[in-house]
């Protein structure tokens, strides 16, 4: 039986490890990226690196992207030398970046016009769970073509939750970082007020990890911000956009989220103030540097 | 030996299985509540009723107060015949209202000139681990009151966190609730988002509660939302409240907490429109509400 | 000379008096209405109404729309039996509706695909501007264009301000009702403190309407804040929908707007309330509502 | 007859050109400040200095104290060689700080017992208006003590409003900078969502002046914003504090600002931003850098 061939674009901190673990799992892999150097490992692993999108795809039966942004994929896959338009008919495009419903549907529309089918699979989980395959996707598509990827995904990630046409996936997504990137921002707000009123950090770090809000994003992150350093597992300028992109899909509903809106303006400021490559829980360090303001009316 | 006798004010909601407890658990308990009807049970527990907080204090070892809001301490300890002036010496004075640091210090030092051990000691949990005495006490104020305080925190709740001087366990206990309130606020903003992107609530729930934000507090509201019945375990008023307190407190230090505001804002909101009795849950319904406004731009 | 022939779709609270200041000065008007008894004064004034867009614009070198949303002028230009098909060569279509810059764009490649010249030409002003003539015109488009629609602009209002190709008149109007809405939103926040502050209303009223931030719009609305009736110029939920075509601009370029997205939140929650259809100076009646909650920490 | 005597207590931005009007119109003024170089102008004119505030006020007939906030007015007044118990029975302070009305009555009770009367008279004005005597003193106290203090203040400004009791004058200053910094915060998020669309500046600009929103504070602060030079008239420091102000007032009462927090919110991060010493219009500039982020998702 011919080897599954996958093309793999965007070999970066998420990308690369994904790409990996598929090559490891007996996938014929053909990566791409904008810079190559980044690509090594996946030949040191036994894959092959192409020099441009469209000689990646080329007569695969998988195409997986791991993009920064929507502007990025519609580059990659629409743009002067678009990879589309060399695919061959019947592949499937899993498209593992995070987007938005709306550039989902976009690609999907583009994709269907190659005879390409499309999943938005964008992934919750950040660097190591895509180093131990142990993503969760969450898909939108057309059923048929997710039973054919079901093995792709089952290589990098633990489960996939599908919610139904092309974008939904991406809906889903949005969704959940919406919730994370507020539920951070508020963590990096609560400790900023507790530091304000003398509360010991080891302590309530303790406390806010055992208590009722004690999420695994914050039993994760909250250790960081104790500690005061933040190697990026996912930078705050994704955290940014993707907060964004919930903004943009709400307005576009008629729709107000004021914690979410307020949260993202906080991810803005943080990224303009020189912070966007660190991992997004710098978010609390921001906060705290802006709560070291002018002594309150009662701070004597 | 004698009884340990308990003054407990304010059989609400939490006070009264509070009292129970304690009853149940062997101490001598005098309640005593604003409209006395709802204090029947302790007396049919053993327990007796006085008919003011002068009356039910006078002899007790230990006093606690489960009251609504700073004011109310105010008034029960110092208003007109409050209940300080007719403690015996020496008594501890365990309060286990939320009312926020300021007020905390401001009953200490009362309480220091009434020769009155005063603890801050809120809760942690609502109605059902109030019922099974497994709240978490986050306790402010002096070591050596509180290790006599101990045997009637333990009768009530299954942990202690100690966080220093007087006020400081006022002071956690806000930063608790204010993390708790936003990360509700925002979910239920979540919910919101993905009604309008057309994903099913059974599934995005479900995600969600699995996800990284998914924290006990998630687990335990995300599906009162999926519902749109919210019982009230505790108040959407007092969540106002409480995000209320931190942000004066806040303001008292002249520091900025955005989510935490649009939080604030959205609860208050939500009260005004009728919903204050409710669970504080109940700020998805409110959200929802608002989300359904004229079609956004692009909703055809 | 033959006479100058206008249609004008949308007769409602600012289309009417601006049809009818046209029909007044000289051309020939022809109306379309969704519920045609709207247009009876227009048929007093010596014009006439067609039973459909498409009947309306037969024939006409002029067409104004001033329609409620982008929604509304998608679908009476390029819905079933829209306009756009049924105009003639050449026509120069004025649409006066606040629909933002991605819709009027949309709107101008559709016109020019009609062979119809588009300016986008949203107003400042609400009715009694509208009913003078003295409305401010902010226009996109080719200049050409606006040279031959002048006069009919200038029967309208009394000034023209033209910033570029079609969209931009759309996008200074929705920079405009950012400013002007996230102000009006600020001063019924700056009179609900001013009542929790015991300050009496008169006197504060006056004192703001004289100072730094005294706006016309200002000097317009605290009077009506103050006696608290609102009598609809511009409907809180026309409001609400401006400041949400800022915001969704604003993410599309990735831009946080934190006090607009407050002050929208703000309307929105209003609008839930059951204000929409009042004056969007009501914000200030909802925003009293909202300050008088639970009595704060230090309100006794 | 002798002359009056006035002690001027901060000789800063603000109060030197005070000082300096009164001097002028034959009051004889003794000033102190902290660094006592910047009063060499009030000497040169004719006044005096002193080493410090007691030294000031003795056998003064007013006092005026122009400070940065309330912690310093405390300092200065109550703490280690406050002047309060310094100056002589009758004597009329005039306290033209912006401190909120809960530190301005805390004062108006410990000049009480000093046998001092107090009036918090807070201004509305900047440098200019300081400069040319053309403040507005917004008032609360006495009105007795308002009437003996009428010359000093005509010498100072060209309106006094009268709000009340002591701490009323200071309460309605906080209402009016509240105002004017949200309306300046939105004002420099309209021009960075006008600069995101691609609008001409000196067009928006034009436009924004002669709009409904075009206060006088917009008229002033528009070109600065434009230009991108913020020479400080009023520090962005003062109206941080100040929004910060009349949030822990609401917060005090209980009430929901939602578009001034997100204000505050903005000038804080500015500040933290390195922007806080430059003029409050700066917000523009900050909040520029911050739109200026990764691309949105419809920028391609």
């Amino acid at each position: 039986m011919p080897e599954t061939t996958v093309a793999f674009l965007g070999l970066g901190q998420m990308g690369l490890p994904m790409a990996l673990n598929l090559q490891r799992k007996g996938f014929s892999v053909t990566g791409w990226n904008r810079t190559p150097e980044k690509g090594q490992p996946l030949v040191e692993a036994g894959g092959r690196l192409a020099g441009t999108p469209r000689e990646a795809v080329r007569g695969a039966d998988f195409i997986v992207t791991m993009l920064g942004d929507p502007a990025a994929v519609r580059q990659v896959a629409l743009g002067t030398d678009g990879f589309l338009a060399a695919c061959r008919s019947g592949a499937v495009w899993i498209d593992a970046s995070t987007i938005g419903p709306s550039a989902a549907r976009e690609m999907a529309e583009a994709a269907a016009r190659a005879r390409v089918e499309y999943l938005d699979a964008p992934v919750l989980g950040s660097v190591k769970p895509a180093t131990d395959g142990t993503l969760t996707f969450l898909v939108g598509g057309n059923p048929e073509a997710l039973t054919r990827a079901r093995p792709v995904l089952d290589a990098m990630g633990q489960s996939v939750h599908h919610f139904g046409a092309a974008g939904q996936g991406a809906a889903a997504k949005i969704v959940a970082n919406m919730l994370t990137g507020t539920l951070v921002a508020a963590l990096g707000e609560a400790l900023a007020l507790a530091d304000g009123l003398g509360l010991e950090r080891d302590a309530i770090v303790r406390m806010l990890m055992e208590g009722p809000a004690g999420a695994p994003i914050v039993r994760m992150k909250a250790p960081l911000m104790q500690s005061g350093d933040f190697p990026p597992a996912f930078q705050l300028r994704w955290m940014e956009k993707d907060l964004g992109l919930a903004l943009l899909e709400a307005h576009r509903l008629g729709t107000a989220l004021p914690a979410a809106a307020a949260a993202h303006g906080a991810y803005a400021a943080a990224r303009a103030a020189g912070l966007g490559d660190q991992d997004f829980a710098a978010i609390a360090a921001f906060t705290r540097s802006v709560a070291r303001g002018p002594a309150g009316p009662e701070r004597a």
